[in-house]
């Protein structure tokens, strides 16, 4: 179960959005392994993708519906990935696109298709085809707890967040799911996240805010430093609150933006509390950097260590391995003695070793707690930035072990 | 055990070299923990360290008594690292010199200290200093044995390796130790190794011959991505074979070099049979590279996922993993339709896919075997590199969980 798991939060819904959740049979019977989701006409999109090179057929297609118009459709399947597919690849998801548009009278290039699960297996296309009537059918504007059970792979809970704010006198809703539980190091995206909301913002803005909010949520966290094939957040604009227009970098879309990077937060913590294996939630906070770069750089060694990590699953205050972590993270002009090692409030290491008055068992007693930040100060300048992650179980080996069988 | 462990080779002395190894108490009760070599006056020493920034107290002390002249005396203990501890961990190093220098009746320059072991905890001083008189009085050319299990930490067999070569007409003898199985980085360096030779080689070319040794053979392994604090890897010269010096880099010095290569590629390779918690000993092989760093960071990305390495352990054959670590290596106009994939012989992925023929029981039979080699044909120029893991298993995460209990 999630690291702090309390259930899912109320879902508002979100005007000009309709979802439908359907079981196709995709890999598993009689689970829900279908999404589609319905956009009000004009609805704007902003989307960040994989930068993995190996990118997937449906992430292929969707950046092509998307550069010749505004998206109508959104088919989200599980199961399988759609990634090393090669040729039968794009046209298993291209025909899956035909399939939504033939029953919902638009051009296929109006869906946008997604895929999430095992890799380099095909697409069962007949299988997705087959239930596609049922999905329009099914469309609500309540069909958001129901999709974000829907989209999971290894998850061991749905994921998603809601937020409102006020705009010009207008309340504005904010409402986004996500998936991922492994092969989680987004880069410039993430897993599958889809947020929606019904302000009404500028094409140019809602690209900015989307990649402002990115860059401190979905881009700050891993599980397993494993970036995946299939990537890929969405920010939806409906404009249908009735708000008007952010066409200006104002007091509306700074809050907006505030709002837009909150909820992502949430999402993408979410990810990391229920990462494969997981049985802590661990901050990682470089301050005093010279550049937000350097600090993401230590702040990402020192989370993707595997004795880092494990030492953290035994809730054994083996701070060395934190000090190996930073001293190999490529800070070539690192003056080591001037680092400070920090488990929450409680100073470890200073002057290149540990503190004169270190005490065992109270660092012990922080590394036994499901959440922890580990502070890391460099003394260097004035940057910082925090990472994300989760702890190294036995669980991790198990479940990547078994993931196919 | 060692994936595909034999025994110890046939360990054979070299000529102007002495060993000891003794029990000192330092961590553990009752086994050998403190090894200390002696070298013949004159013996020649080029030296590779940790590139880590948090480089260990008797890194330092080392690097510093090399700067002055040459070695005497190497004295290496286990237990604890003496890293990430400060100016106590300095004035500890020295301390353990000091009392080899007084016994010996040598300047403390003259001895070169290393540790490994845990890090953050101060080294037994006393403990050492009491056990130095019996070391000195056990030396002996016959001690590699037990100077390779002296040396071991979490490392479940000795390591060890041996070579001889003509050289004008003289036979020349080369004995090598290691230790490591995890925190298996190496940056320039390795974790603890010592080579000696009885061969005569010029200082300069005693170095290139080294830094041309390590790069395809200890700065090729990893087992868990981690650098550590404590790497060092030292190359004795002798002189005592009666061969003539190598002064020019001449087909004598290739030879030696052809040599030093392969006992280091065997002292490496033992490193990660021996990988914490493996099960498996696999060869990731790029080839078709454009440069020799392109293809390494390839195959490092590979070999260092815990999704290819989990995968490994199942002995599943989803090699959609691999495609994927390939994809985000960082390799940015990496055309992905050309990439060809194989395990051992068999063709698994081209075009950016499974291959037609794809049979899914003779991958799994590759994946089954205990030592496999992992092909990635890159297609774009000539370069190629080979480096050098282990599976990532439920023990890593036990050894690394209970490590310091």
């Amino acid at each position: 179960m999630a690291v702090g798991y309390q259930g899912l939060p109320e879902l508002m819904p979100v005007a000009g959005v309709r979802l439908a959740t359907v079981k196709a049979g995709i890999k598993k019977p009689d689970r829900r392994d279908l999404v589609l989701f319905e956009l009000a006409p004009d609805t704007q999109c902003a989307a960040v993708f994989t930068q993995n090179r190996f990118c997937a057929a449906p992430v292929q297609v969707a950046k092509q519906h998307l550069s010749v118009g505004r998206p109508g459709y959104l088919l989200i399947n599980t199961g399988y990935a759609n990634a090393g597919t090669g040729e039968r690849g794009l046209a298993d998801a291209i025909a899956c696109c035909t399939a939504v548009a033939e029953v919902a009278g638009c051009e296929p290039e109006r869906v946008l298709p997604f895929s999430t699960g095992v890799i380099g297996e095909p697409l069962p296309v007949e299988r997705i085809k087959a239930a596609v009537p049922a999905l329009l059918a099914e469309l609500s504007d309540t069909g958001w707890a129901a999709a974000a059970e829907g989209i999971m792979t290894t998850d061991t809970v749905p994921k998603a967040a809601s937020r409102t704010l006020e705009l010009g006198g207008q309340r504005v809703t904010l409402t986004g799911v996500s998936k991922g539980a492994g092969m989680i190091r987004p880069n410039m995206a993430t897993m599958l996240s889809f947020v929606a909301t019904d302000a009404a913002v500028a094409p140019e803005l809602l690209d900015s805010a989307l990649r402002e909010a990115v860059a401190v949520s979905f881009n700050r966290i891993t599980v397993d430093g494993d970036t995946s094939t299939n990537d890929a957040l969405l920010l939806l604009a409906t404009g249908r609150s009735g708000a008007s227009v952010i066409d200006a970098e104002n007091s509306d879309y700074r809050r907006f933006v505030a709002a837009l990077t909150d909820i992502c937060i949430e999402l993408a913590q979410a990810i990391v509390r229920d990462g494969e294996g997981a049985t802590k939630f661990i901050a990682v906070k470089v301050e005093g950097a010279e550049t937000v770069a350097e600090a993401e750089q230590v702040a990402f060694t020192v989370a993707e260590s595997p004795l880092v990590k494990t030492a953290l699953f035994a809730a054994d205050p083996n701070w060395g391995r934190i000090l190996a972590a930073i001293g190999r993270a490529g800070v070539d002009d690192l003056a080591v003695e001037r680092v400070r090692l920090y488990l929450d409030d409680l100073l470890i290491a200073d002057k290149g070793g540990r503190v004169a008055d270190y005490d065992e068992s109270a660092a012990a007693e922080r590394m036994a707690k499901e959440e922890l930040t580990i502070g890391i100060r460099l003394e260097r300048g004035s940057a910082e930035a925090t990472v994300w992650t989760c702890d190294f179980s036995y669980d991790y080996v198990r479940i990547n072990a078994d993931y196919r069988t």
